[in-house]
């Protein structure tokens, strides 16, 4: 059993300490915090090691919060750690990791020059086996690279452009905004997130617009693929109906938008009501015959920005300390956690072939 | 002067009732309301003869409102009327215009056979002339048509693409939604604002994705251009700027959105705080080169949606009723407004000359 540190149990480290604790292979060395606020409390709940992130452990002993010592302690215990630590205190770790020869998963809210590999599973698993750290892509990064990886195999992918309509912030950020606004958010173009995605797939021609949105559940992406073919949209809807992080919502369900995406999986028992997998309609995955044989493809795809990185912060955990290779990886993980099944896996798929055979082009 | 009556005197009807009050060349034969609501109160407040929509004028006398008449009075005093009543309940007022034999201009919520001209004033004024009646497109395929009709004319434009977050309801429209959450709307691609740009541009490619967003002050369009050619971004920021209806929002103003562009024009005392203007950020013009010598214009407009129809419901009546040409129309209606002068004008313009030396590729 490898044993897996925590460094930060916030919005990703605490679904990962769960995510970990439900894989066959490996164990929560223990998680380490900076405050004892109320999701120490959970820590406490769930029975992990606590281990304190900053100097002082006074104010978790006065809590009356047992602690197992200090973050260092912690890193000299696990095999490997996972950092999900706020975005850009990662970097400031990697001395202690590296101190202590412990190989380190980093978040996409670090720099990408934090780890030499940026890391997707369905795009590049192998890239990151042997390396003594990685970095798990930001939520909108890993949604776009689940989507663009399978098209790209397998019609090509000319250029997207992609319109990333982003919640404002989570439902616990109750300091972020906007309140009854849209952003355009950065205002200038490209947006990070195509460069970001080139840490993956260097050779992409991507160009995309970030917007910002007064609401909290999921991030709303319009995509643009101008395809090196014109393969027909049931084609399309086939192939990413049989990818296992890609979830087709069918139209028969009347979801409309995030709340009722989000009400589904509570409604279907999911931990938290996450959702592992990006959202896409299957209604409105359109190809239509562009210049020079080329098909311009759209679609639109929800993305659960506090759960989409979770299976794959699983899987760079495998790839970098090379306890099973990608397929295998890819499988245990969802396998323990439900990803791609339960209600919506199953309703999705029944509903695809039929909406291919009744309304194909 | 040219005796124009109102249908409805809701969003649109009231504003355009004012901005014919304001203009030289006409004058506001009266206005029809179903309701003796706070909007009734602001047409006695205006001073305008108010007619009533329905059979029974009891609720108005009933609320001490005085009414001169019915609708049908109105129409048969009127040179013209402007139907700004709820979307689709023009098509039946027809016949009723036709019986009087009065030109009418629709607004864009009727479906395009409502009239045998969809108009935009920059795109295709001449159109119009002579017409029995018109149709001034919508909020969205107005702020879209001003656009692309400069950039068209000088750079050629291969394709469109864009992605139209939508507001979820105006500031009074209490009952609309959504309520933190992100909606695809239409679902389906392309959403009904690509066939009704085509209304004004037939043989334009677009295809345009539609979302509706918790937020009532504009519409916020992520705009992609495929053009015949590569301009520097520099060159396209000054064909905009010096379109009268399209303003240039520069990046030292720190407006992030449309709750300070609102906040500016409400500061700088236009009535309502309209904006008639597209407000284009200047900083997001963007042009980047693509296969076969075309280039890749990529930016971010806002669009007032109460507001952006006013100048061109002005400019349909001058059409349909031949009593100016294009330039004059445009240019009468702009200064009786005061359409891209005040604070915003100047501001931008100068901006922009700045921005160009100092950044343009």
């Amino acid at each position: 059993m490898l044993r897996v540190g925590i460094n930060g149990f916030g919005t990703i480290g605490k679904r990962v300490a769960d995510a970990v604790r439900a894989q066959p292979d490996m164990t929560v060395a223990g998680v380490a915090k900076r405050t004892p606020d109320y999701e120490a409390e959970i820590a406490r709940d769930r029975g992990y090691s606590l281990f304190v992130a900053g100097e002082d452990t006074r104010p978790f002993t006065s809590a009356d919060i047992d602690v197992a010592g200090r973050v260092c302690h912690l890193v000299d215990e696990s095999d490997v750690v996972v950092d999900a630590t706020p975005g850009g205190v990662g970097a400031s770790n990697r001395s202690l990791y590296e101190e202590f020869e412990t190989p380190a998963v980093f978040q996409g809210g670090e720099d990408a020059s934090v780890a030499p590999v940026s890391f997707n599973a369905r795009a590049n698993y192998d890239e990151a086996v042997g390396a003594d750290s990685v970095r798990v892509v930001s939520c909108n990064t890993t949604g776009l690279s689940r989507l663009l990886a399978p098209i790209d195999d397998r019609f090509g992918i000319e250029k997207v452009r992609a319109t990333l309509v982003r919640r404002g912030g989570d439902p616990s950020q109750t300091g972020r905004g906007p309140i009854n606004d849209t952003l355009p958010d950065p205002v200038s173009i490209p947006s990070h997130h195509g460069p970001d995605i080139q840490t993956v797939f260097p050779d992409l021609d991507i160009d995309t617009m970030g917007m910002k949105v007064p609401a909290t559940l999921m991030h709303i992406h319009a995509v643009n693929l101008t395809l090196e073919t014109t393969p027909t949209a049931g084609a399309v809807r086939n192939l990413l109906a049989a990818e296992n992080r890609l979830l087709l919502v069918p139209e028969r369900l009347g979801i409309d938008g995030a709340g009722k995406l989000k009400e589904f999986t509570r409604d279907a028992g999911r931990p938290r009501g996450d959702i592992w997998e990006n959202c896409i309609w299957a209604e409105s995955i359109t190809v239509e015959p562009t210049t020079g044989g080329r098909g311009d493809c759209y679609l639109f795809q929800a993305i659960h920005q506090e759960a989409d990185v979770v299976p794959e912060s699983i899987d760079a955990i495998r790839a970098i300390t090379g306890i099973a290779g990608k397929e295998t990886s890819i499988r245990r993980t969802n396998d323990a956690l439900g990803v791609g099944s339960g209600l919506l896996g199953i309703d999705a798929k029944s509903d695809v072939s039929t909406h291919d055979a009744a309304s194909d082009d």
